[in-house]
This record gives C-alpha cells, sequence and structure tokens, in this order.
C-alpha cells in the first residue's frame, strides 16, 4: 500500500481530460501495489485507476504491460483495459512520471484463500495463458534463474544476519537450480507475480487480475509454480493438498499440462521460492530511512523452499495423474 | 493520508450487509483524513466512505459528529450522510473499532486555494452554521482557549529545541489569551478544522465538506478565524488580503457578523493560530517510532501567530465596512 507521488489537482484534470473518459470529478489515492502510486478516480464517465510508476518498473518495459493487458482484456478476461487518449496512446506523463489510467474492477482481493478459489484461480490463470498466446510483443523474464545469482551476491554478505546459515542454503540451492533448470518447457506470456493481492474475487469467482508489472514471457509453468507458492500454502508454511488439488485441476481443466511440465514443476516450485526469497531480502536489507511500507518478511519464503527441497513429485502438490 | 487498520474480508462483507445499501463489490484503503482510517466501498447501490474510528477520537463523540452530520445533509448541505442499519444506527464496530459508512462525495480538495474559492468557502461556512443553528446537541470544545495550556505544559521542556524562544513566545500569546478570550459572541455548532483538506471543489463550487471529527458548539466567528489562517496565507505566509475579502464577504452575504464578532476578529485569528501552533508542536515532539505518517510543521502556525499579533482590526483581513 502506497502513494509515493502527490499530483497537483489541476495537473490531473489535464492529463484525465486527454483521455476522453468525461470529467474529472473526484481523486482518491489508494492503498494498492507496493511498487507504483495509485489513485482511484471518478469521472462523469465512471470510475477509473490511474498509475503514476515510480522507479522500480522500468519506463521501456511499459507498452509491454500495457499492451499485454489490453490484449488480454480485448479477449474478455477480467484484467483492467488500459484507456487510450485521441492518438491512441495509453501511457503519459503525470508529474515528472509515467502514468497510465486503466478501468476499476470490482471485486476483493482474498487473504485467506480457500478451495474453491485456488480452483477459481487455476481457471483464470489458464484463461489468462490462452488469452496471451497470439500477443505479439515479448518480455525477457528479468527475475529468472539468471537474475538470481545477481541478486543472492548483493543479500550474500548480510543474509546470514537474517538468518543463520541463510547464505549457506540459498548458494546451495542457486547452484542446483542454475545447473537443472529447464529450458525447453512451453513458453508464452505470463504473469509471474500472481499473488492473493493481485487477484480480485466476487463470491468464489475472479473478477479481475491485477498488477501485470512483473508479466514477462517466460516457461508457462512457471505461473502455476508463483501461484503455489503464493495460494497453496498456510500462515503456518504447511502445504495444503487440496488447495494445491483444486488449482491445478483448475488449470488443467483448460489447459492439459505436457509431461516435461509435470516432471518440472518440483524445481519449478523451488526456483519461484527463492525468487521471492531473494528479492525480498534485498529489499528486507535495504529499507530506506523513512520508508512507508514495510518490507515482506522474507523468512517466509525460505520455508517454502526447504519444502520444495523435500518434494520428489508434482503429485505432492495435489497432481493427479 | 492513512490506512491504520487492515480489515478482514468477510468481517467486511458482514459489517456492510447491515446497512441496506447492497452487496460488496469493492474496496479501497484511500489516503484521507489522518486521525482515522478510511475505506472507499463500493456496492450494488454505489459508492460509499468507510471509516474506522482510531483512538484519538473518543467514541462518546461520535453520535454528535454523526448526528451533525446527518442533519446538516438533511438541510442539503453537501455533507457526508451517515448510513443506517434497521435499527436506525450508522454507528457499529469493526475490527475491534468504532466505524461507520457514509456517502461518497465528488469533489477534489484544492492545494492553492483560489480567490474565487476562498468566496465560495465562505458562503459554503455560512450555510454550515445557518444549518447547525437548530441541532439540537453540544459538545464543548475541548481544543479551545481552556484545553490550551495542558498541550503547552506538555509541550513546553523541548518547545525551544524545535525554535528557539518558542516557549516564551507561546507563554506570552497564552496569557493574553487566557485574559481577554471572549465568551458572549454568537454560539452554534462549528466545524473547527475547516482546512483545505476538508473541503471538496467542482469547478469554482463548493461539493462536499468532510471530517466533522472536531465539531462542537463554539464561537461561530472562531470558524472564519480557522479558515483566515487556513485558506488566506500564501506559501510564504503572507496574508493575501483579497482572499480574506472574498471569504468574509462570501460568509457575510448569508449571515451577517455582529459588531462583537467584528471587534472580536483578530483576537480568535491569534487563538485559533496558537490552537494548531500547540497541536502541530505536540504531534511534533511525540512520534512514534515507525509512524507512517509525518506530523505537520508547527513553524507555519508560528509564523501565522506573529502575523495576527500586529493585526489591529478586522479590516486588515478584508473585512469591509
Amino acid at each position: 500500500m502506497a502513494v509515493y507521488t502527490e499530483v497537483a489537482d489541476e495537473e490531473l484534470a489535464a492529463f484525465v481530460a486527454r483521455f476522453g473518459i468525461g470529467e474529472l470529478r473526484a481523486a482518491k489515492g489508494i492503498a494498492e501495489g507496493v511498487e507504483n502510486s495509485n489513485y482511484l478516480i471518478h469521472t462523469s464517465l465512471g470510475f477509473f485507476i490511474l498509475t503514476l510508476y515510480e522507479k522500480r518498473v522500468l519506463e521501456a518495459d511499459l507498452p509491454f504491460f500495457l499492451g499485454l493487458m489490453e490484449h488480454l482484456s480485448g479477449k474478455g478476461l477480467a484484467c483492467p483495459r488500459p484507456v487510450k487518449d485521441a492518438r491512441g496512446l495509453s501511457l503519459g506523463r503525470l508529474a515528472g512520471r509515467p502514468a497510465a489510467i486503466v478501468t476499476f474492477l470490482d471485486g476483493m482481493s482474498i487473504r485467506r484463500p480457500t478451495t474453491a478459489h485456488c480452483r477459481a484461480l487455476g481457471e483464470a490463470l489458464a484463461r489468462l495463458h490462452q488469452g496471451g498466446a497470439d500477443f505479439a510483443a515479448t518480455r525477457k523474464n528479468a527475475l529468472s534463474v539468471a537474475g538470481w545469482r545477481p541478486l543472492f551476491e548483493a543479500a550474500a554478505p548480510a543474509a546470514d544476519g537474517v538468518s543463520p546459515g541463510l547464505a549457506r542454503q540459498i548458494e546451495a540451492s542457486l547452484a542446483t537450480l542454475e545447473r537443472d533448470w529447464p529450458e525447453d518447457l512451453p513458453v508464452g506470456n505470463i504473469h509471474a507475480d500472481l499473488f492473493p493481492d493481485n487477484v480480485f474475487f466476487i463470491g468464489k469467482e475472479v473478477s479481475g487480475i491485477i498488477d501485470f508489472y512483473f508479466a514477462c514471457t517466460d516457461a508457462l509453468a512457471y505461473d502455476l509454480a508463483v501461484c503455489l507458492n503464493a495460494w497453496c500454502f498456510e500462515p503456518d508454511y504447511s502445504f495444503n493438498l487440496t488447495k494445491g488439488r483444486a488449482f491445478l485441476s483448475g488449470y488443467r481443466g483448460l489447459r492439459p499440462l505436457t509431461e516435461a511440465e509435470v516432471l518440472a514443476l518440483p524445481l519449478l516450485a523451488r526456483g519461484a521460492a527463492l525468487r521471492f526469497l531473494l528479492t525480498r531480502l534485498v529489499d528486507w536489507l535495504n529499507v530506506p530511512p523513512g520508508a512507508l511500507v514495510k518490507p515482506k518478511d522474507p523468512i517466509e519464503y525460505l520455508r517454502k523452499l526447504r519444502f520444495h527441497g523435500h518434494v520428489a513429485s508434482a503429485a505432492e502438490y495435489g497432481l493427479q495423474p
């Protein structure tokens, strides 16, 4: 949750006026997203979300993110649709930052997903993968295996201060993952950060998927691995197989997994756990003085990484033959 | 701006369901108000604001605040209207806190008010005073002259660390104000915190007055004194007489001032400046570790207090005969 950038009202009204979405009536800074500043705006034509991209999002990547959202929403997926100005541009500048306006989506993110939520998530993720298949642009996953060692090196000297033996444990996992990481899995445009924060539900139905700012072109099954980590563990770090089964079966009902994907799932799950362990660790060690956002605890992902280290096959995630 | 309390989604949906405002569709923590937690909620019947009252608001005062809002909105004033449950109650409990839902108001608060905004503010304030005249309940102003010395005593030992000589300057003003504070001015229900943050405009028209959580029964002219301080100074602490004139003439066009009110205005303006100087100073000296909200600079109000010390008559605020 964060509003990093305050925008002067006249500047905001002028920005909104460009997009043909009616006259600005209200704007509220909202506590959503940890990377960017978000405003819920009301115009004479409805409600929208205005995002100002803060420095962690590379401006050069924005056309990919916004283009993918537009493409997916055109396919009927419940994701924000960027609005365009008269010249067909959705990306502008406001208060010195890149900025865009997207449609408002109803729904609530769920702090404690149930099995039914996990099944609906699996279905929605399959639709996202199918819908993104013919999106022409691509973006390399900067936070896949090749990106992990630089993060580790940045965090290694202080890692053991966070948890004794942490550096050694990361080093061991990283070496295996670098050696064994699969390069031949089915690839497509993936969300890559599909945490419960980023999925809205109305009742048990997915009503919105948001925050495409880590989306990239990578193994489809990696998105499954991220979701197993983010949705199917209980608060005590135990893995809920019933939720895993519901999620995977929801997904496979729409998009069957290849044999290679099934075989790779435990390794991908370890990779996804390591990716979030590393980024959280770096954030944990680099909290700026006066920061408004408390970093997330990296140890949660160390615990998950350890769990995956003892998984022998995808059956242990609930994948049924 | 703050969201202090996170509410579980099921609890939130159950709370909203009580009020007959349709089914909950979305809720966003919003960056509005510094004392309470606010959520913008969307239901099948529209948009509303949910407020959770944090510890600085006394629960015993909430019926007064909510009752006044209801009374004023019933008179056609653009202020939030509390929604009621089947038993006619607007105040409930959510996440262990008192909580209420009010109607959503369009409009934007203006960071740099123009003369036209100041005139519209004056008119809106007069309507607020007229509308509140027959509201039966009363609430003592806990932050009027009798409340200042305790604040001063709490801050005095550290005051000179904020600005050399501050304690002595406050003591001198306080002694005069305690001696001369007028007790015979027309009294009514006042807002008492009508800063630009708390007034929404659409164009040059006032579309909403919010945040009644300092409202009380006190001299009507004291509200004018608060507004002269909060709206008519420039960022360099110079007083803009044109804005003062517009504000006062907007007000007097609807509610004439008595001779006693005109005579008292410079003293009331000093009192209002001292009130905000003292509360800001106490907040400044008591920032809790890890606070999300940066306190406001008290020195702004020391500068304003000094200005008022050289004002001989209300004419210097732009009041015309």
